[in-house]
């Protein structure tokens, strides 16, 4: 097992990765002790895992929620089951919530945590890759709005983080795909050792051979703990996680909730990224076709859905949160492995990158 | 003008307490300076005030959210009502959002701002004793569920608060009354000179004599911001400031929403939780005639509503969210001005308790 720390004062909490975690009941006193615990999940993670879980965890008391799966139920309506669950339990501020899944559960989960009786303590428990290297370190929580993805959320840490490896070996492999993703974003913003390091292995790691897993999880976590300890509610640098978010965001939005995987939507929009830096001169040509090329390597989306318009995409992205009074806030690439916070792209400069990306 | 601090490191803001400061544009270019902002009030509100803030806050642009008033309307729906409306308006992370109104706009106004893009400011704008007394300093934020009052929300600071003493002349009486309810708490927890002092000056108070007034919220805001900036997030002695709470949210649940104002069930509270210490030896009668016999010059309930019964009382109470697995945290009196949290109280002494409280 290998242990991690994000540091962030009395907010500070383990990340633990390895396989069979989740069986780990030791590690399950050692992070709730005797408190009572609710464990959220969805009626596809639990098929597999809540036997297993429930086991190691119920040293104490503990209720099970099952939701509905899907992106499109990571709303305030959910939330609602969930604050009627807690309270028709008659759980109290020293509850654990427990959230076992993928992003849209530990989201939605950590959401609850935060903001029942103005805020109690979660766990993550992350089964996909995309929740396991990003979504469940940091502390970001919400749920979507018609309007627009995680309008709605809270700044919200969890106590621990338990990464069992073997759980993505039963992902499908577009998950795998879309969670890679996330993984070469590492790479590009502040890792080049760490880039070549997944040119070299990203077919191990898309056959999930463990020892390669084990070490991309964990170098993604570490660096996204250290970008998270130095900002930990965005007022800056933490910013350069959203390489390929915004551009991303507006085509999740146009492809309808759940069509696109978020992973994927990311690795389109990492591709824009780049084509935008080399727009503004700030990474060669050979660089982006560099990402390109791993990006294609991965199986992961080359062009935009096919109705999306630049118009419409330009709307969206500027009703993406990170857009501020009018500015889009843009990561952009200062070559390989070195991500920048950029807020003078124009709007001009926006289109003339969405329309290399039309499928022909 | 007096302007208190409420000191929480990087969090910390200013109390302007004042007669006509919502006409004050140099106040709103101060607090806002240039920044867009939302005005979210109650239609109730909205007739005495509504111009005069858009007049001296419309020095940039500002759009206006009037909301059904009532305790009722605190719900998670009026929430996205909230949300819809800065979505639609497209607001972003830089806007401003003030509450004017009392503490059912300040609560919900401002757990919308915790939750909006992961966290916005606000700025409390109260015009009721009891918001400018209690809920519009020290950051606690929420709704209501059916299973309990401000069982959703968040801890969020505001970055100001406005309180125009003059606001509360055109309030009716029922209302000064229950407001006036949660300044002698400050006297019963904290302050034996400030209890000393309402004795005396309790008829100035009740008929809104300026100095009287002024000098009552600004005490209570100093005692309330002191306590915060001991113990933001009620880990410890913040709690003594529900004195009379426990009893008073069940109270106000019993009666159904909107019935009882939030400071009447509060000052039956106190009755009740005086009557408590009695019991538990820790205060003595005199000093409990003392507490009634200020509460009864103030016009406080004495009885519980005709319909609450022992059982529904305590369940209630074990329901509220300072209830802790199985034991209540009450807020008892260790003497006059010395309030304490006790987590030793027995089911059957708060039923002694509830007992000499129904009407007869």
């Amino acid at each position: 097992m290998n242990t991690l720390h994000v540091d962030l004062g009395n907010r500070s909490y383990p990340i633990f990765i390895g396989s069979d975690l989740l069986d780990n009941s030791e590690l399950s006193m050692q992070t709730c002790s005797s408190r009572r615990r609710v464990l959220i999940t969805d009626s596809n993670v639990a098929q597999h895992y809540l036997s297993r879980v429930t086991k190691s965890f119920e040293v104490a008391k503990l209720d099970q929620l099952i939701l509905e799966p899907g992106e499109s139920n990571k709303s305030i309506a959910t939330l609602e089951l969930i604050f009627d669950f807690l309270l028709d339990r008659q759980c109290d501020r020293k509850t654990i919530i427990l959230a076992l899944g993928g992003g849209v559960t530990g989201d939605m989960s950590g959401f609850a945590a935060a903001c029942f009786q103005r805020g109690i303590d979660f766990i993550q428990l992350p089964t996909t890759i995309l929740s396991q290297v990003d979504s469940s370190v940091g502390g970001k929580t919400g749920v979507n709005h018609p309007a627009g993805k995680n309008m709605i959320g809270a700044f919200h840490q969890p106590i621990a983080v338990i990464i069992d490896t073997k759980t993505l070996l039963t992902l499908p492999e577009r998950e795998i795909t879309a969670g890679i993703a996330e993984i070469i974003k590492y790479g590009l913003i502040r890792d080049l050792d760490f880039l070549d390091w997944l040119e070299a292995n990203l077919d191990g790691l898309r056959n999930l051979h463990p020892a390669v897993l084990t070490e991309a999880i964990a170098k993604s976590c570490t660096s996204k703990a250290s970008v998270v300890s130095a900002d930990e509610k965005e007022q800056g640098m933490r910013a350069i996680l959203n390489l390929g978010h915004t551009f991303g965001h507006a085509v999740e939005t146009i492809a309808g909730y759940g069509n696109w995987l978020h992973g994927e939507a990311v690795g389109l929009g990492m591709r824009m990224a780049a084509a935008l830096s080399v727009l503004l001169g700030t990474l060669s040509p050979a660089d982006e076709r560099r990402i390109n090329q791993l990006l294609d390597r991965a199986n992961l989306p080359a062009t935009l859905p096919n109705n999306a318009t630049d118009e419409q995409l330009l709307r969206l992205m500027h009703a993406d949160k990170k857009a501020e009074a009018g500015n889009l806030t843009m990561i952009t690439l200062n070559g390989l492995g070195n991500a920048v916070v950029n807020k003078t792209v124009t709007d001009q400069q926006i289109i003339q990158v969405v329309q290399q990306f039309h499928s022909r």
